[in-house]
C-alpha cells in the first residue's frame, strides 16, 4: 500500500489531516503526511471537564456493561488490524509485523478487560466485632489522562483504556506529537464504538489532545484529572511525578529501561542468538524493552559473539512497509545523532563497536535508517548506564552468576531483565529476591514482547507503575474500605472502653 | 503511676533520656520529661547504610523465619502492654485505654503478618506461548524509611514495621520529634527480640532517628531508602511526595482527614450520639479519623443535636492516665490556639459555638486541655473545609442523602467517613460507587477505630496510601512478571513473525 | 414462527431428526418434533476414548488459545441467539423471553471465560526454606462429562463447557432425554466453531450422547471422565454421588432446591409483589431456583398476600411463544399429576389453595397448562420440605426474624434465598453466618436468576457444587503444589534433622 | 526419658490410662502401654450433639477471636513440643526428631491460622445490574469430623482443626485406635486453652472419639456432621466417600500416595542420594508421602543405585527414642508381614532385593523392626502400583522423560512426586499440565516433607482433599453468593423481561 492508501483507509479524512500547525512526518521517507490542528490548554480544560461529566454518569452504569463496550472495541480492532497496523507503521518507523502486533495486544487486552468488567473483585473480610461486617470494594476514580510514546503510539494507550474504561474512568489521550494520526484513527473507532453502544456511553467517554508538552501539563495541572498514566523518558516521568505530587494525585509511570540478558554458559545459544537480535533491533531498538545490555558468561563468549555480529551484517534494513524488512528506521535525525553520540562514547571507553552509521543515505536521506550496531565493551562503563533509543547492544563478559547480576542491577533503570540458562539453579536464582531487580525477568526469551496477561512496569528509575494483566486494573479504581455494624452494640476496635 | 514510674517501666535509662537537645514534654501537665540527644544527617546516613547491608542479609531469610521475629515481637508487646501503654499516655497525652487500645494495635498487626509471612501470594498465570510458564512473585523492596506523628506514637510504626520486616525490609523510623520515647521504648523491645532471635537477624534491622525534620530529609533524599511510608499533615506529605518524585522513589502516604457522618431519619439515634461522642473527642479530636462533620438530617437535628451538646457539657476532662477520663490533653499550647483561631472562623461564617476553650487552666496551665466544641453551621462554609487538630465537631443539616453525600465529598481529605442509617437502600448507595469517595466508609461505626484487617488509607490529599490488612504489603515489596520459556521454540508474543 | 420453521431453523436435518427411538414431544402442544437415534454405551465409551485422546492434546493448547476457541463459541452464539432460543421454547416449554435469556447466559459465560484464559491463577508462596520456591499451579483435570436437565436445556452446559474448554478439559454432553434437540443445535455450532479454529481443536473436543439413564452411568463408570457435573434432582446426585465415590472421582453437583423468601415489615411490597410473580411461576415453576416458599411478617401479610392472589389470577397463560405469554406449559403430564398431588396433600396438611388444576385443557389438551397456585399454609408442614417442580408457593406467616431465618434453613435442600426487607440489621443478618444456610442468598431481588460472574450452586442435598463465577473454574482443574529447592542444600521442612 | 515418664510428661493419668478394653502397645518394643475406655455410638451421637450446640454459638465468635483460641493453641503446643514429640514416638514408632516435626507442624499450623482469621476473604464482584452489589462471603460450615490415621497421630488433627476452629467448626476427633493417647493428651491441650480463653469456647467445642471402625461411621452417618476430613488408605476413603454420597454430605480426604522420584541425568546425585535415604525410609516408610518408586535414567543408574544400596546397608536401625536412630520400627506385625508378602511378590515379578526382612528380632522381638529394602526392578511391574506402608523402595529406569512421566504417572494414586534434575526444561515439563499428574510435585527435594504453607493432597486414588496451606481453609466453610438490590427497581439478569 502507498502512503496515501494507508492514510485513506485509516479513516482521517483530508479536512482532518490538514490545515493545522503540528506536521506529521513519516520516518519512511522523512515526508511530511500530515499538518493537524493543535488543542490550546483551554480547550484540554474543557475536554477534561467533559470527561468529568462523563465519570460521573459512566461511573454508575454496571461494570458488565461497561465491558460490552470494551468487547465491542476488540471487534472494531478486529477488523480494523491491518488498515491500523499499517498506519502505526508508516507512522512511528516500525515493520508491519510489529504493527500489527500492537494492534493485536490492543485486542488481546480488549478481551481480558471484558472479562474482568465480571471480576474486579474486592474482598469480604473477616471482622473482629461480633454483628459487623467488614469489605473493600473497588469503585471507578475519576478521569485518567493518558499520555504514550511514539514508538508505541496505540498499544499502550489501550492497556490503559480498557482497563480505565472497564473500571469506570472515562479516558483522555494525550499521544506523542510525533504520533498523533494513530491517536486519531484510533478515536474514529471509539466513536463507531459509542454509535453501536449507545446511550450509556456519554459524551467524553474517550478524547484525544493533539499537541505538545503544555497540553500534557494542562493533563497534570487539572484536580479533575484523577490519574495520570504515562510512557516515557524518565525526565518525562519526573516531571508528571512532581507535578502530581503537588496535588497528591495518583501517576502510574511506565519510564526507561536499560534491559540486559545474561548468556550463561549452559544456554541454548541457537536460541539466545535469535532472541538477542529480535530483541536488540526489533523496533530499530526503539522499544522501551529493548534489549540493551549483553551479559555473556567468558566460556560462551567466543562462540556466541562472533555470530552475533554475523548475524547483524546481515540484517534486512529498509522500508518497514516492505516485506522481509527487519530493521526500519529511527523515528528521526535526532535519534540518529543521539545513536552517533553514544557510539562515539562508547569507543572512548574502550568499547569495540560493529555496526553503526546511517543506512540508506542516499536512498532515504530524510530518513533516520541506521546500521544496527554491537559494541564490545571492557567492562561496565557510564555510558551502559544510559537509555539510548537506538539499536545500540552492549556486550560484556562476565565470570560468575552473582557478578551478572550486580551488573545487571547496577543501572538506574528497572524495567526487564532476561537469563538464557538451562541450569533451573540459575534461572531461580536469577528470578529470586537476590537476583534480577526488574519489574520482568525473563528465562530463555528476550526482555522485550511481553504477553497482556502479566503486569507490564519496572521499579527504579522506570517509575513503579503496572500496566495490563494481574492485578494492574487496582491502579484505576479507589479502593474503599467498609466496616457495617448491624448489630444493636457499638463496640470498639482493639477492644477500647469508652463508655459516655 | 507516677510520671517517673512510666518512665522507669518503660525501660529508658536515665542516661539515655537526658544530656540531650531534644526537649520532650508530656502534654499531662506541660512539664519536660526528657532531653534527647539528636542525630546528625550525617549518622542517619551512616544508619541508611546499615540498613541496606541488612536489606542484603534479610531479604534472603525466607519470610516464615522473618515471620518468626515479628511474632517475637507480638510477645514481647503482649508482655509490655500496660508499660507501653502508659508511656504512650504520658507522651501524647490520649487516654489511657486509647494508649492501650494502641499497643494492642501492634500486637493485632504482629498476629496478621505471621501468617502473611507464609503467604505473600504471588500469581501463576496463564501464558499464550506453549512451553512457557508466567508467574508473577513479590520480593522484598529495600530499606523502608517509616515517618510518624505525635497523635498515634507507636501503632502506625507497627502497621508499617511489621509488614515491611514480613516483607523482607529493614525499617528506620522517624518518630516526631514530639513522641521520641516510646520510639525509644519500642526499639529496645526490638533490641530484645533481636537477640531471642539470633544471627539471621541483621544488625540495623529495626532503627530509630531522633530529630526534626532535617532527618526526614535525610530519609527521602538517600535513594538506599527505597520506600517512605510516612503519616502526618497535608503539607508534609506534599514535601515528602514532591522529594521521593525526583528520584521515582515509593511513597506510602497518610496524611489528613476531615471525616463527617451522615445521620440519617432512620438512624438509631442513641447508637450515633455514641458513636459520635467517642469519634470526635477521643484522643481529644487528635486522631487523623477524628469525626469533625456532622451532616444530620433536617428531621432528626433537633432529636440529636440538643442531645449531644449536652452529653459534651458532662464529658469527663483531665488527667488522662487517670480512670474515668475520657478527654486528655491536646498535645500543646499550638494546638489550643489552633483551635481558638478555627472556632472564631466558625463564628464569623456564621456558626453557633457549643464549649471550647482552655479547660483546667488553674491547676494545669502549662497544659493544654480544653472543652470540646460543637458548632452548629449554617452550610459547610469555608473553615470547615480544612482540618483543625483538635476536638471541634462542626454540625450542618441536610434535606436529601444526594446532598448529603455531596457535601461529605465536598472537601479536599478523602480518609475516613461513615452514615448512621437503618435503611439497606441508603447504607449501599453511601457505600457504591456514587457515594462517599473516602478510603474508609462504615456504616452504624464512626469514622474511626478501623481495624486492622482491613486497608487503612484514603484518597484525594490524604495521599493514596494503604497501610495495615488486606493486601496493603504489596507496598512493601517489588512485583516481578516472569516468563520461563522451557520448550526449545521461541514464538513472540502476539503471533509476531520475526525470523533471522 | 411455527414449530417446523424453528426445528429448520435450528440446523437441525430432517435425517437427523427422524429415524430413531427416542421421541421427543414437545410441551407447548404436546406433540412428538422429533424422534432421534440414540446412543448406545458402547458407542459411549468410544466417545469417552476420543475425548481423552482429545484432552492429551488440548491441556497443552495454550489457555489463552482456548479462550479464543470460546470467544468464537459466544460470536456463533450471538448469531443464533434468536434461533436458538427458540428452540429452548419449542422444546422446553419456557416463555421466549427465557428462551433469550439462557441463551444471552451463554454469551455472558463466553465472554467471561474468555478473560479466564489469561488467569486461571494459581499462586507464589513464601516457602519457609532458603534456596526454595514455592508455587500452585492449576492444571487440565481430564475429559467432563455434563448431565443436564429439562429445564435449563442450554446454559448449564455452556456454563460447564466454557469453563471446561479454558480449562483443558474436553466435554462429553448428557443432555436430559425430554430435551435432546437443543444440545444437538448446540453441538453444530461447536462444529462450526471447530471449523474456524483450526487444527489445534482436536476430533471430539465437544459431543453429545443422545440417550437415557444408561449414559449417564456409562459417564459415572468411565475413569477416563475425570468429572461429572450434573445438573438435575436429588435422586440422580446421589446416584451419581455414589457412583463416583467408588472411584473417587470428582463431581459437581447443582441439585434440588426449596427456594424462601421473607417478606420483612419494612419491605418494599410492590417490589416484593413482582419478585415473587416472576420467581414463582416463571419457567412455569420449573427453575431450580424457583420461589417455592413464602415466609411473611404478620404484620404485612394482609396487605400482601390477597394482592398475589389477584396478580396470580390475571397471568397471561398460553403458548410461550406468543407474545405477552407469561406462563407456558409444564414440561409433560406427569408433571401436571404431581403439582395436583402436591397440592392434596398441602390441603390435608391445613392449606387454602388459590389457584391450581390444568388450564387451556381444551385447546391444548395435550400439553400440560396449569394454572399457578399460591397455598396459604398454617405452618411449615411435611409438604413444603418437598421440591414440586410446579408452580405452587406456599405461604406462611412469621412473628420474628430469628423464626423465619429457622423456617427458611429448616428444610434439607440448600440452594437459594432471599429477603424483602429495607432494614440493614434485617438483611446483613440474613446474609450472616446465622443467616441463610443457601448457597444464594439475595436481598430485595428473588431467589432465581442469577448473573454468571457468582458461584452459583448450594448446600446441603443442593449438593455443594458451584458453576460459573468466582472461582468456580477450579473444579474443572487439578491444583498442583510445587516446591522447587535451586539451592545446593536440602534442609527439611519443621526443620527436622536427618544426617545420614 | 523412659517409657514411663513418657506418658508421665503427657499429663494423662493412670486412670485414663486403664481400666479400658481398647489395648495400646508400643511399637518400640511391642508391649502394651494402655488400655483405654472406648466410646459407644450412642455416646458418639452425644457428642455430635454437643459439637453442634457448640457450633451455633461459635459460628456467631468473630473469626479473629476465634483465631485467637488457635493463637493459645499454638502456645501450649510450643511448651509441649518435647512431651508430646516423645509420646508420638513412643506411640507410633517414628524417631524422636520427626515426632518433633509433627508437633512443629502443628505450631506452624497455629500460626498460619491465626492470620487467616482476620481474612477469610469471600469477593466482592461487579453486578450487571444498576443499584445491585454482588458479593460472596464465606461461612462457618458445621461439626467437623476429622479421622486421622496412625502414621501421622497429631499434626494432620492440628492442619484440620486449626483451620476449622478458625472457620467456625468444632471438631470431633477419630483418632487410629493405634494411637489414641496422642489425641488424649492433645485433647488436654485443649481443655487448658479452652479455660484461658474463657466463656466464648462453648462446651463441646474440641473432642475426642476413642474406639474403632464403628466411631468413624457414627460420623459418617450423623447429618450433623456437615464434613468429614478423612486420613488413611484408599479402602477407609472409598468407604466414607460412598457414606457421605448418601447424604450428600462434604468431604476432604487424603488417602493413600505411591510417590515416585525422577533422577535425570543432570541432577546432584549427591543431593538426590540423601533426598531418597531420607523419603524413603523416613518413618521407617510409612509416611503417605514415603518415596516408593524410583525412577532414574539409564545413564545414572549405575553412578547411583550401588551407592544407594550401600547408604542402606549403613542405616542405624532401633529404638525411635535413642539419639542417632534414623529408622524406627514399623507400627506392627501386620506391617511386617506386608512388607515380607510385597518383597517375595516383588521377586516373583523378576525385582532383585536388596535389604528387607526383620530386624532386631532377638533383642526387639515383639516390635516389628526391618531392614529398608530396594528393590531392583526390570519394569514398572504389578506391585509397583500398589502402596505397601513399609519401606520398599522400588528402582526402575528410564531412557527419555516422557516415558518416565508417564511411568510415574500410571499408578492409580496421585499423592506427590518429584524431579531430581538441573535441566530447567526438564523441571518445568514435570510441573506443567503434561507433567506430573499429583497433587505435589517437586524439584530437587524428596516427595515428603510438605510445608504448611502449600495445599497439600493429592488427585486420582488420593481422593481429590487439600489440607493447610493456600485456600485449603475453604474446604471448612460454605460458601454464599450475595446480591442485594439498593435500587428501586427490579431488573432481571441476562436482560430478560417479565413485566405483570
Amino acid at each position: 500500500m502507498s502512503h496515501s492508501e494507508i492514510l485513506a483507509a485509516s479513516g482521517l479524512t483530508e479536512a482532518e489531516l490538514t490545515g493545522g500547525t503540528l506536521a506529521v512526518h513519516t520516518p519512511v521517507d522523512g515526508s511530511e503526511i500530515a499538518r493537524l490542528a493543535m488543542h490550546s490548554v483551554a480547550e484540554a480544560d474543557e475536554m477534561i471537564a467533559t470527561a468529568h461529566e462523563a465519570f460521573l454518569q459512566w461511573r454508575t452504569v454496571p461494570a458488565p456493561r461497561r465491558g460490552e463496550f470494551v468487547r465491542l472495541l476488540g471487534e472494531e480492532l478486529r477488523r480494523e488490524k491491518e488498515a491500523l497496523g499499517a498506519l502505526v507503521t508508516l507512522e512511528c518507523g516500525k515493520i508491519y509485523q510489529e504493527g500489527l502486533g500492537e494492534v493485536q495486544e490492543m485486542i488481546d487486552i480488549c478481551d481480558f478487560a471484558v472479562g474482568l468488567s465480571r471480576q474486579l473483585y474486592g474482598l469480604t473480610i473477616a471482622s473482629e466485632r461480633p454483628g459487623h461486617a467488614m469489605r473493600e470494594t473497588w469503585h471507578p476514580m475519576g478521569v485518567c489522562g493518558v499520555i504514550t510514546a511514539f514508538n508505541f503510539p496505540v498499544a499502550p494507550w489501550c492497556w490503559n483504556a480498557a482497563l480505565a474504561l472497564v473500571c469506570g474512568d472515562p479516558v483522555i489521550w494525550k499521544p506523542s506529537e510525533k504520533t498523533p494520526l494513530t491517536a486519531l484513527a484510533v478515536q474514529k473507532i471509539c466513536d463507531r464504538v459509542c454509535e453501536q453502544f449507545g446511550d450509556d456511553a456519554p459524551k467524553g467517554l474517550t478524547q484525544v489532545l493533539i499537541g505538545e508538552r503544555d497540553l500534557g501539563e494542562a493533563l497534570t495541572a487539572n484536580p479533575k484529572v484523577a490519574l495520570i498514566s504515562a510512557t516515557g523518558s524518565v525526565p518525562m516521568g519526573r516531571a508528571v511525578a512532581a507535578d502530581m505530587s503537588k496535588r497528591l494525585g495518583r501517576t502510574i509511570l511506565e519510564l526507561g529501561g536499560n534491559n540486559a540478558m545474561i548468556v550463561a554458559p549452559s544456554a541454548d545459544l541457537e536460541m539466545a542468538l535469535r532472541a538477542i537480535v529480535f530483541s536488540a533491533v526489533g523496533t530499530a531498538g526503539q522499544r522501551c524493552t529493548t534489549l540493551r545490555r549483553l551479559i555473556v558468561h567468558e566460556d560462551v563468549y567466543d562462540a556466541l559473539v562472533p555470530r552475533l555480529v554475523k548475524a547483524y551484517a546481515g540484517l534486512p534494513i529498509g522500508d518497514p512497509l516492505a516485506e522481509g524488512t527487519l530493521v526500519g528506521p529511527l523515528i528521526d535525525q535526532d535519534a540518529l545523532s543521539a545513536m552517533d553520540k553514544a557510539l562515539v562514547q562508547a569507543q572512548a571507553e574502550g568499547g569495540t563497536v560493529h555496526g553503526g552509521g546511517q543506512a540508506l543515505a542516499e536512498s532515504h536521506g530524510a530518513a533516520a535508517y541506521v546500521n544496527p550496531a554491537i559494541v564490545e565493551m571492557p567492562g561496565q562503563s557510564a555510558i551502559m548506564h544510559h537509555e539510548t533509543f537506538a539499536p545500540i547492544l552492549y556486550v560484556v563478559k562476565y565470570q560468575s552468576l552473582e557478578q551478572a547480576i550486580d551488573m545487571q542491577n547496577a543501572v538506574p533503570q528497572g524495567l526487564s531483565s532476561c537469563i538464557f540458562s538451562t541450569d533451573v539453579r540459575e534461572t531461580e536464582l536469577f528470578l529470586s529476591a537476590a537476583g534480577s531487580d526488574c519489574g520482568i525477568a525473563n528465562v530463555n526469551i528476550g526482555p522485550s514482547g511481553a504477553e497482556i496477561g502479566g503486569a507490564f512496569g519496572g521499579e527504579k528509575e522506570t517509575g513503579g507503575g503496572r500496566e495490563s494483566g494481574s492485578d494492574a486494573w487496582k491502579g484505576y479504581m479507589r479502593r474503599q474500605t467498609n466496616t457495617v455494624n448491624y448489630s444493636r452494640e457499638l463496640p470498639l476496635a482493639q477492644g477500647i472502653k469508652f463508655d459516655i
